[in-house]
């Protein structure tokens, strides 16, 4: 019997400069910790989506985003579930960088930089992949 | 301003003889009328995501299907939203094909053949990517 999947929004938050914000997992995260994520989380599918996502990363970053389109997808599996994630690309609109407790360090990278970062590993063949899309 | 984005979960039914099933839109639907579908669709707040998406495709084929992993994803456009769609591996466990109204014809066929149907436009880069992808 498999473990039933959840699904995970994520967001890939670029700003006016063209770099991408990643989110390094606090040292008291039950799963990679101390490695790099992106910000969001569960959400309900229908129509609060984007709603429901913008708010997941403003209360993660400070940033208020608008989506520009899909980005990719991504899965993972814990000892209690799967994880089924579809990543969204964003743009900044608004606000100042600020830090939930979820995550110790912000850092902007260009796009080349992505897949060489330490990420969570669920990301690195989407990173891959996104990286020698466009 | 941009429409808002909408999330749709697609899932892609695989045999126990490694076709794939496709459903013909019916002829009165309002967007890609007669072109060739997943099973899937919006899945309501709240609901459990696997349990909703299962429930989904028994009702739209009679299949009892489980979920395998994340095939890939995919976005459209419409005049009032856009949507992301994440699209599921998923694999028939029992029942008999059986269609609802939103479909008028069902097909089973190879991984080759997946990206030479005609599909919903919006599916196929997912489809190209999905056949060369392994």
């Amino acid at each position: 019997m498999n473990k039933p999947f959840a699904l995970s929004v994520k967001v890939l938050v670029r700003d006016e400069e063209g770099l991408y914000l990643l989110l390094k997992r606090s040292a008291g995260s039950k799963a990679n910790a101390g490695r790099w994520d992106m910000p969001g989380g569960k959400v309900d599918p229908g129509e609060g989506f984007e709603e429901a996502l913008k708010r997941e990363v403003l209360e993660e970053t400070g940033l208020e985003v608008s989506l520009d389109g899909v980005a990719g997808s991504a899965e993972s599996e814990s000892p209690s579930r799967r994880i089924a994630y579809l990543i969204m690309d964003a743009r900044v609109e608004s606000g100042d960088l600020q830090l939930s407790a979820e995550h110790d360090e912000a850092i902007w990278v260009g796009r080349d930089e992505l897949a060489k970062m330490d990420l969570c590993p669920q990301f690195i063949p989407f990173a891959s992949a996104y990286v020698d899309g466009r």
